[in-house]
């Protein structure tokens, strides 16, 4: 396989089987004024009033016409409970259909059963956020013929409207749906929240089946999904398991080295001079990502600060700030926990927005190109500033793309929290394992050892050593951090073997993922 | 030109000069099950954080490029106050932008102007649910070269998707705007309710300028069009005359014919059987179509009935049924009367819904396909019950298709109401001047003078009659008002001359209108 180096100097295949052209990462507006076509599926009339609903898994994949080697779509808006992606696929090896393309929002701990499908030739080529768990080491062992193709929620977008994702199928899960086919994330057993991602797929996809346990008798008046994008509506027992389908509300973590670099990336928020009336703000709902908010909150209920939009990925914090008046707006794309739900329900501004409208950057504009600041996690970052949240230390995957390099590009502050080192592994180093958020777009690194602001922001690192926070330079702090935990080994890559490419939010390739064992 | 007879024997000309093929009318359903490839325009990124402001018209219609014979668009939310066509193309004029191919939702009273920007060869093809007045008689008498094609509401959905309406840019009025571009017709001095016309444009046009009045520096929380589909933002004085959008609560008749009329179309809906729980309904703001909806309401309430669905263009009377709890969701593609705007942010289950949702064929289920009964007015109507609501006993364009067609083929039962005669003119006739909807959807005519069944609704004509209306065979009535009236004499067309092509909803033509003296 032959490679070129990208513009940050990551191998990029030229050529992969069964892709298309490899575009190598080159910036990251490269593609900006660019005219793209797009594609959208035929239109094909029904009679009225016809009967959409089936109780029968296979009848429904029959019905849409779905043969081996085509692609089929599902969200993850059920979080860890959902059962629809892999009720789907056994039903689809029970009928013999192979070779599929996979192409869901994302994988998450619901969905270890796909190794399976992969091994037994059910599941031969896979486009996703994120993997973990078995599925992620499957795929570093090299088990999928293919490479995963790594995508962002922006970029993913982007793929379905340009067409290197063609959706044949796409099985949305339904938390209610009535008989026309409009259904809801917001309502029913099986509630959600948002479905944000399901409603990209079932623009473009050329048959959608909505799969339900919960069908309404009576039309719909909360719409997520309209029923003129739903070919079938597919009544089941079950979505998945309601318990992890309805987890709890985020809650702020109690770890005080998260504190402190949470406590740390408020401070350096306030030294940017944003945090002012109309600011826009996006946080994560993990540790010291979600506890931003919180010093973010008590400092504008306390100085009557009010905001413009909170968006992304949406927590119950963040519900509780907009009904507390911090923000004007919550543009949701995906509810982070049960909790949302009801938000979205009661606040007219508490606004479902579809993945397009979120983050695609080839659209007239998404959501996070006008966000002001975002703090996101990381497994690892580098000298350059380049940000990894796929693969662990061993090289292996077991992350998610999500809206990192989406926010990172789009915000006017992006700031990335993480512990100095964990497990003794240190997190800065001299080259990250994998790219997916280029270092051009990372302003600054927190950790409780210390600031890195990037060299291109030197207003910002100014204000933060007025604030009296501790700015260091990254290599020295890499340094520093090394004398305690030594330096780590390299990891042994195959790289005669190409497990997953990593796609900028652009389309073009950012990184390479290479087979390790594991 | 050479012509063939279409399936209800209407004269289809072969070859329209500036036309793809034409297709002539087959029957309500020919297109069914038919692959229809669906045209999109292509994406193009713009830099994050992008100012889409602009206060200037000329530069806005720059900024677009727009050029000559291309195609512009607009909607009619703004009911007979829009201002906003016309001022788009005088700056078109200025700017020396000619031959443009016109294509709004539909054309109101407040677009008389655009007889002279088809003098003035600025507007040199126009399609349109709708002409009126001036316009109507210009185009009767031949002034535009090329044909106007008139379309129904979902037909016109369909005609954007598939690309026989390629809109170049979309001028759009939005009553209330942000700076991101989030618009919606809920808000602000010049709201006017659902803007579901304007959400088909925004989606399929290569370029969206919205167009407002009552710019928002906060974001918006209740958006009928999404940020991404906008290009720019043009901030003007005024959309139009606040006095005439604003237009009061469409109130029932009080004309006794009318009322005879509605009564007798309600106690049919009753013989029909469909009048129990879950029924869906639709009436038109028109004198004796409205007013069927009083004794529907009374009925309802009455007898406890809750339906399940009103739609279409809705009156503040049906935001009433649904406060009431007579309907469980509207689903509003048009607001008839400004007492609407308050109804769709009070409830949840006010529905905006967009064109294609509406009522295009060609998709996986609109929402008139799920109708039950619908109640539609009439210019006249033939012995094969074909209707006629484009254009007047004298053979002049004055009127619109509108969700006529597509609602009488998605509905179970479809009443026609309509007095027997007006000034003097019998309204039921051999043969109409023109066929909008063709006969083999219409169910029944409900006149003052009694109520005419379809032949194929044998048990329609049979409960009916058990309900004590007076049902008559509508060549008897015919005669009988001849009787009064006279027999009309034929208008004399000039049949050398086409001057518009009436679709069918699914793109065949039904129709052709020629030219005559006015």
């Amino acid at each position: 396989m032959r490679f070129v180096e990208n513009a940050i100097g990551r191998p990029v295949p030229l050529e992969v089987p069964g892709f298309g052209a490899v575009i190598p990462y080159g910036g990251p507006f490269c593609r900006l004024g660019e005219e793209v076509p797009r594609v959208s599926p035929p239109m094909r009339g029904y009679p009225a009033r016809r009967d959409k609903v089936t109780h029968d898994v296979e009848e429904a994949i029959r019905r849409s016409g779905l043969e081996s080697g085509m692609t089929v779509s599902f969200h993850h808006h059920l979080r860890n409970g959902d059962a629809v992606m892999c009720r789907v696929l056994e039903a689809c090896e029970r009928l013999g259909i192979r070779d599929l393309t996979l192409a869901p929002s994302s994988l998450t701990d619901a969905h270890e059963e796909v190794s399976g499908f992969v091994r037994r030739g059910v599941v031969r080529m896979i486009h996703t956020s994120g993997v973990r768990g078995e599925v992620g080491k499957a795929i570093s062992r090299g088990e999928l013929e293919v490479p995963v193709v790594i995508h962002s929620h922006g970029g993913r977008a982007r793929a379905i409207e340009e067409g290197s994702i063609r959706i044949d199928v796409a099985f949305l899960g339904a938390p209610k749906c009535d008989r026309m086919g409009n259904f809801t994330g917001m309502l029913g057993r099986s509630a959600c929240g948002s479905l944000g991602y399901a409603q990209q797929d079932a623009r473009y996809a050329r048959h959608v089946v909505a799969v339900t346990d919960d069908l309404s008798e009576d039309p719909l008046g909360v719409v997520s999904v309209p029923q003129y994008l739903v070919d079938q509506v597919l009544v089941v027992d079950s979505l998945g398991d309601p318990r992890k389908i309805a987890t709890g509300a985020a809650r702020i973590t109690r770890n005080p080295v998260d504190l402190k670099i949470a406590r740390d990336a408020f401070r350096l928020i306030l030294a940017s001079g944003l945090m002012e009336d109309g600011v826009s703000f996006q946080v994560g709902a993990g540790g010291a990502s979600l506890a931003v908010a919180r010093y973010v909150r008590e400092h504008m209920s306390a100085k009557g600060i009010r905001g413009s939009f909170g968006c992304g990925g949406v927590t119950g914090y963040m519900a509780q700030m907009l009904e507390e008046g911090l923000f004007r707006v919550l543009y949701d794309v995906q509810s982070f926990d049960a909790s949302v739900t009801g938000s979205m329900l009661r606040n007219r501004n508490h606004v479902e927005i579809d993945q397009s409208w979120y983050a695609n950057p080839l659209n007239r504009g998404c959501v996070v190109n006008h966000l002001d600041v975002v703090v996101l996690a990381a497994l690892e970052v580098d000298v350059d500033f380049n940000v990894n949240v796929l693969t662990g230390h061993d090289g292996v995957l077991r992350g998610a793309s999500g809206g990192h390099c989406d926010t990172a590009a789009g915000s006017k502050l992006s700031v990335v929290v993480l512990p100095s080192f964990r497990g003794g592994v240190p997190s800065i180093r001299e080259r990250v394992g994998c790219v997916v958020t280029p270092g051009e777009t990372v302003d600054a690194i927190v950790t409780e050892r210390g600031v890195c602001v990037n060299p291109r922001c030197v207003d910002l690192a100014e204000s933060a050593r007025r604030m009296g926070l501790c700015v260091k330079d990254i290599r020295e702090l890499k340094e520093e951090v090394e004398r305690l935990t030594g330096v780590p080994r390299e990891v042994e890559e195959d790289r005669s073997r190409v497990v997953a490419l990593v796609e900028y939010r652009d389309g073009s390739v950012i990184d390479t993922v290479f087979r390790v064992d594991c």
